[in-house]
Formats: C-alpha cells, structure tokens, sequence
C-alpha cells in the first residue's frame, strides 16, 4: 500500500491510500492523520471515504507532524570518504525538527542566510509501533514503511561548529515523501538505489546495500538510547556526491528542481525558491 | 513568580505557583499545563486554585512537554579548553527530547549501557512567546523564565561519533527543575553563578557572565535557524569541571546525589539509580 497525507479541495488536513492516480480519503474525525492511524493500528482496516484525483490535492509531508526525525550521518563509505572523516564503529545521529519538512511538490527554501544549499537524498524509514531497545533481528517488525527524504543543509550553519542541527533544520528544507510505501510493496530494499537529480543530472546514485549500518543495525542503535512512536522517522543517510564535496562546489539556487528517486518507492520533487 | 509542575496527590498532572512551601494550583480544564499558559499568554491572569504543601506534591519537569530543547555545548571557555576543543565564531547546538526529562527530587537513571554517565549543570531559559530571527537587542522579551539543569551525559554515547545527541538523550538524565522563575526575580542573572555539585563536593562552579555566547546572543543564533515556542527550553551550556576530563575521571553512580545551585534560580537535586 501507498499512503499520503494531503489537503482536500477545501483546505484541510487529511491522509488517505494512493490508488495509481485516486487518492482514496481514509480520515476521520477518531483518526484524523496517518500518525494517528499508526499510533491506533487502525490503518490497515480502515474505511474507504472519498476518493480525490491526486492531481487535484496538495501534499503534506508524509507523516505531517513526526515526534522524533533522526538522521543517520556518514552512512555511505562513499559520503565519509569525500567529507575526509574517519569512518566510526557507530553511525552519527543528529536531529531535525518537524517544522522543517517539506511535501513532494512543494518548494524546498534556501534560507537567506546561507549560500551553500546543498541537496542530501535519502532513504526515510518510518516507524510503526513503539519500540525502545530492540534489538535487529526484531527491528524490521517496527517498521511502518518507507519514503524518500532530502535533508537539505546549509553547509556553512551545519559546520559553524560540531554539532549539524542548525544546518539540518531551517524551515522548509527537509523533503519528505511522496507516500509511506509498505514493506509489502518492495521485493528486495537492498537493491533499490537513491538517485538525487539536480535539474535532470545525476548528482548521487548508490544502491541502498551500500549503507554501512543497515536499517535493522540504525534501528538498534537509535532505539537504544530513545524510545521511538508510530510516526517518527530516521532519514537513514546520503550517498556521495553532495554538492559541497565537488569541485567547483555545486549548489542549489532559486528556480532549481531536485529529485530524489528510490524506485518502486517513489520520486520526490522540488523546486528551490528563496526565502521570502 | 516561581512556577511547578506537579502531580497532585491522586496522581493526575497539573502546574502552580510556589509561593514558599506552598504551591498553589492554577491549572485547569481550559489550561491544563504550564505550557499552555505560556501559549496563550494568560499565566499572570490565572485564578487561584487549590493549595499544597510542596513536601506533598511530586515534581514534574517544568516543562514536562517543551517542542524543543536545545542545548549549547561549548559556552564556557574553562569547558571548552578541558575538551581540547576549538573556540568557534559561533556556539554548538545539539537537541535533546523530551521524554529524557526528569524533575527535581526524582531520579536521574544512569543508562545500564555506560559507565561514563556524567554531569553538567547549567542554566535553562524558558521561552515564553513564538519567536524566529529574533535580533539579540529583542531576545529577552521571548523569555518566560529561567531555571536549573543537569545535562546527563553518557559521555561514551556522545562520542560514539561526531554528533553527541545518542549519549544526551537517554531516559531519565535530563535534570529540569525546580521552578520557573521569572526574569523579574533576578537582580543581576550574569552574577548568579552555576554549581555542580557531587555528593557535597563542588565540581563546578562558574558565573553565568563566564558564557562566550550570552542569552540574547544564543536567541538570536538558534531562533535565526529554527522557530522557538512558549515552552521550549535552551540549556545553555556547562562550566569547566565536567567528570569526563578530570584525572581520573570522575562518573555518576547509583546512590550519588548531584546538585545544581543556581542561587535565587534554586537547586535541581537528583539522586542517581541504575536503570531497571
């Protein structure tokens, strides 16, 4: 299944089931968001309500509201060798707020204050039940479903310092989408690839058997040192190829388009425009 | 003014004045928590309700439920030099969630997955209205209050990698308490000083007009990068003395009492217990 959190016609906030090109409402007023369908369990049982053309809806970020965005740093070889860090026995975590999401077609927003933009495409798990300490071989179990995430970052904020949060979280430059796309739906995760485009150029590419912890490892990891809800999610790390990392740098700019493709999972796409 | 959390006696959750040793109730159905009080602006305005003897009520973290906590890292300059760490042009800003809190007089839970469990006490501004690129000139009017905290540091965890959030977020090492006091309590904040305190012993203990980046600057700075909310809460970084660089190191055990004394902004005191 494929599900997308959106706007009806008139404006409000709903999410429902992506049937080709039929958005199938299954909001309520008992179950008004999809993390509130995951919290309850309900999704899979749900009643069909109106049925939308999703030409006609806007997108909300997948998960609209998530408690916890924790993403996975330095987990291609690739990325850690063009960065010039030591790879670790244990990934980099850092955190993204949930104000900074973006929707599949809507404008991703290059902050005022930096120059240095830069795409990071990724694969995004979201999480399906609680869990706390659990340990791989269990952690699949937890798993609502996949989508695609661009963790844009402003470079200079990101290193004003050690720490990346101020970079990673500026309004508008979190990609996250188009649907949550079940664990049913994908035949073999590992050979999916995360491509990044950037106005039509393949800027990253690296299949996602490339990670060097695997989901079932980030999940014990994370879940080992905070309890994780039905909703949160873990953008699990970008392949090489970021635009800082180039030489001359590349970065995105206004009237930009960036696309982060994972196949059978999905292509999110924006346009960057300038913060107003 | 000096606001709690707590728990009445039968259990359910409510906030109030402390008046001495006295807390007088001021939640109700409409304003259930402090931080809705702080939302919608009507905490100077709310009727008295019933009173408690502080000694018999349970604390709960200020804020139980801050959107946002951020921390400095790096804001003293004793600290600074004891990491062997460089003095950057701007602070470090990592997150911590919620759910890591712990109030006043309740335990902090050393993690059973370290050994290195270790303190850092500092001072904790409450935000008190929506801010976001606040300039520092205008930064205090988006305080609501001050109070002390004990940023609980599996120290191994931190530096399992680059970005410290796996060893700053674990349950029950978060300190946050007693009160929120209110700016119009403090004669001089730059004077007041932060003391750790370790079974007795003072193991740190600077004034607060030691940070590099002052309260109106780290405003700015974090506030330029994401929006803040009534409730968030900025810890705003630790003196020099921490456990981790002291020969020898110096760790949080079971059965420890630690202490944050932060003058008129009151002590934070936590027993330590080994995770069940």
């Amino acid at each position: 299944m494929r599900y997308v959190s959106f706007r009806r016609p008139d404006g409000t906030a709903s999410f429902g089931r992506l049937d080709g090109e039929t958005i199938v409402e299954l909001a309520s007023d008992a179950v008004p968001s999809l993390k509130a369908a995951l919290t309850d369990g309900s999704l899979p049982t749900l009643a069909d309500g109106a049925s939308f053309a999703a030409a006609d809806v806007v997108l909300l970020p997948v998960i609209p509201d998530p408690a916890k965005i924790l993403c996975v740093g330095l987990n291609y070889a690739e990325h850690v060798k063009e960065t010039g860090r030591e790879q670790k026995a244990h990934p980099a975590i850092f955190v993204r707020y949930a104000d900074s999401l973006v929707a599949d077609g809507q404008p991703m927003v290059k902050p005022a204050v930096t120059e240095r933009f830069d795409y990071e495409g990724e694969l995004a798990v979201v999480i399906g039940k609680p869990c706390h300490k659990v340990v791989a071989a269990d952690a699949m179990a937890y798993v609502a479903g996949y989508s695609a995430f661009n963790d844009g970052s402003a470079r200079d904020w990101q290193r004003h310092n050690i720490q990346f949060t101020p970079g990673k979280t500026f309004p508008g430059t979190g990609g996250f989408g188009p649907a949550l796309v079940t664990p049913d739906e994908i035949a073999d995760l590992g050979a999916l690839s995360v491509q990044t485009r950037l106005n039509g150029d393949i800027v990253q590419h690296q299949p996602v058997s490339d990670m060097i912890w695997d989901i079932p490892t980030v999940i014990e990891y994370i879940s080992a040192f905070t309890p994780l809800s039905p909703g949160d999610v873990i953008a699990t790390g970008t392949p090489g190829g970021v635009g800082d990392k180039r030489t001359p740098p590349l970065y995105m700019k206004a009237g930009d388009k960036v696309e982060v493709d994972i196949g059978t999972i999905g292509t999110l796409t924006h346009r960057i425009i300038d913060e107003a």
